[in-house]
């Protein structure tokens, strides 16, 4: 398919046929959608008698977060472990894939018989967050009020009023007090908050690859993964959901995509993996759609993604996170650090560029600064950002013990 | 004007209105076009009798070169020094905006009278590389043949082209051997390039942060930059060039800029610089496209590229950095840098990201190795890769012992 040569009527920089290859086959959105299959999903609808009123301003009604259980809740109600979901994650954080759930649970090593996060013994609680796109409200959502999808009306949601849904959750199922509650990189945000807004609520907390508060740095790459969805004609300022099957803003969601994957990765595992190798040997000719296998890599992970997420929801839980900020209205960091009242484990991974070690360890000291307790614990690991879903071992050392501590 | 609020006609995710505000003004390529003035630029014509075939299998006829000198070429052509430039720089390396220059030159605190490229001294010139949009043949080029720009025929071009071109200014000015080549990123592939394919006609070699093939890590930073470009739909698979006014590709190429702005800055000087700075009061309202400053910054910059670059020439000069390899062709890279016969002065960056400065080090190693003369110098910096353009101290500091050296 390279031999096309450079003759006059042979344009060497035209559009690659493989920009859109999925297109055709793919809905609007990557949503998850109330005529779809629940699969292990439960759901609880909120503020049905009055607005759940959002940090930011908006005002949502009869809020539905989608959830999912493992285990079984101790008569006590002490053995329950919150665990709180990346940005493109879901409630679906253990398990097989299968009807409901295009994708096999996020930390499936980790939750189970057995397994470190033991169901024979915790009682363990992911849900889908506010402004997602797995079966929580969000841009994706049949409107409550009239008919249609929220669409780009959704209002900017922040990691707190994801906790506030996330405490809704907790009430119904008659968790006063976690065991644990437990996340990486924008779940972490969310232990976090849990640990600052609700501290009699959280006995222990596991903040892992994560930050007190987004830098320039994080903004910036979000910030691009959110240009690219808005570059993306289809993107229709949002107004895509009616969209026909490969109508929907797929390449830009699959762009932000492959910038983020490669913050999420490292040098040293991409030059291990895919070094310079091209997808089809060059033969001695250059073409500029000719890909290297990184490039390959990229455009499988972004077409993945857009099968199975919704643009708008990637903006608003972006956004989210760039917002996030421990110290906001509460005087400054140190004084949202000395609110936590559980011990903290802090995770850090030594080839993480997104989310540096160093913000890890600076939340230990700020922790005990204000008079707390914490431990930082150090995944060694080539993966990068990645590694708290790869290395679940690591995760593990570190957790295990820390779960058996009193707090 | 965040004020909105959330009612039923708000839709809180619409379009930024900043993201094309310059759109009306720029024309449809920022590439120099004959027409324009020629500010301090000189031109060559080469391969007017017979085609210049390109290493990937392309040929052109007819290519200009467009490139400056300062100082005076010696009786003896002794004190020629090559200035290779970086993705976004041109023939500017040195001198004033002005007619014909959109930008002051992109080195002009190194180079001019008792500047550490002191053109009292040395004859220096700097070329645009070919598949530039400053006055060298690329795809905003006429074509020599028919009516009309290359656009989106133009061929790829890679680094050793790029050397071929400069060595026939080389000729041209009566320059045999350069007393040094010198260049940092993309211009110091060239300069690798150069001691590589003309080891008599380099006397010494200055390569600041680059490396010796392009890794797995930087053909994906620069893929996503050209899927943004894919992605405007104002792109037109690169046949944009009769676009009015605003319709050109800016976007895409203002957004792969912005992208890789952020891999040549680092964290701590984007959290020095902008920490979580919002451009206007947040006043308790999130709305999506509220703007840290980091974001108007890279809005910034990215508007700026694009009234003075050509998207496709953005496309062909990334990939040629991700074609970049030096042992390519020559059995190994042990064996390409066997060839070299100057002595090497390396440069790398401490806060490097994109170019990290172990790839310095390993050129400095693997010239060793090969039995030749390096010495690394480290510039110790938080501004990133960038710092080559910003920390000219410490460049000069290695630079000028190193030009007095006897090769």
């Amino acid at each position: 398919m390279h031999d096309a040569g450079h003759d006059g009527d042979h344009a060497s920089l035209a559009v690659p046929p493989w920009l859109q290859p999925h297109a055709s086959a793919v809905p609007a959105t990557g949503a998850w959608r109330p005529s779809d299959h629940p699969g292990h999903r439960r759901f609880m609808t909120m503020a049905v008698d009055r607005a759940f009123v959002l940090e930011g301003g908006g005002q949502l009604h009869d809020v539905t977060i989608a959830f999912e259980t493992w285990g079984e809740l101790a008569p006590d109600a002490s053995n329950a472990v919150l665990v709180c979901h990346a940005l493109t994650g879901d409630s679906h954080a253990a398990g097989p894939a299968g009807e409901g759930h295009a994708t096999p649970g996020w930390w499936d090593e980790m939750i189970g018989p057995g397994r470190p996060l033991d169901t024979e013994r915790w009682f363990v609680v992911c849900a889908n967050v506010l402004g997602g796109c797995q079966g929580s409200a969000g841009p994706a959502s049949p409107r409550p009020d009239r008919p249609g999808v929220y669409g780009p009306d959704f209002p900017v949601v922040s990691i707190r009023d994801m906790v506030r849904t996330q405490a809704r959750v907790a009430d119904a199922l008659g968790v006063e007090r976690w065991a644990a509650v437990v996340g990486g990189s924008m779940g972490g945000m969310q232990a976090l908050e849990w640990a600052v807004m609700h501290p009699e609520r959280v006995a222990r907390l596991v903040a892992i690859a994560t930050c007190t508060a987004a830098t320039a740095q994080q903004i910036a790459w979000w910030s691009t993964g959110r240009r690219a969805i808005a570059l993306d004609p289809k993107w229709r300022d949002g107004q895509y959901y009616d969209a026909a099957d490969g109508d929907g803003p797929h390449a830009g969601l699959a762009l932000a995509r492959q910038i983020s994957q490669v913050t999420f990765r490292s040098d040293d595992v991409f030059t291990d993996k895919f070094g310079r190798e091209p997808v089809e040997p060059l033969h001695g000719r250059f073409e500029m759609w000719q890909r290297f296998q990184v490039e390959r890599y990229l455009d499988y992970h972004g077409t993945k993604l857009a099968r199975r997420f919704d643009a708008n929801s990637y903006l608003l839980l972006t956004k989210a996170m760039d917002l996030h900020d421990l110290g906001r209205g509460r005087g400054s960091l140190a004084a949202a650090l000395g609110r936590i009242a559980a011990p903290v484990l802090s995770m850090g991974i030594t080839s993480d560029i997104l989310y540096p070690s160093y913000q890890s360890r600076e939340l230990v000291d700020g922790v005990r600064a204000a008079g707390g307790t914490a431990t930082y614990a150090e995944i060694d690991s080539p993966h990068g950002h990645d590694a708290f879903l790869i290395d679940i071992d690591q995760v593990a050392d570190a957790l295990i013990p820390f779960l058996e501590t009193t707090p």
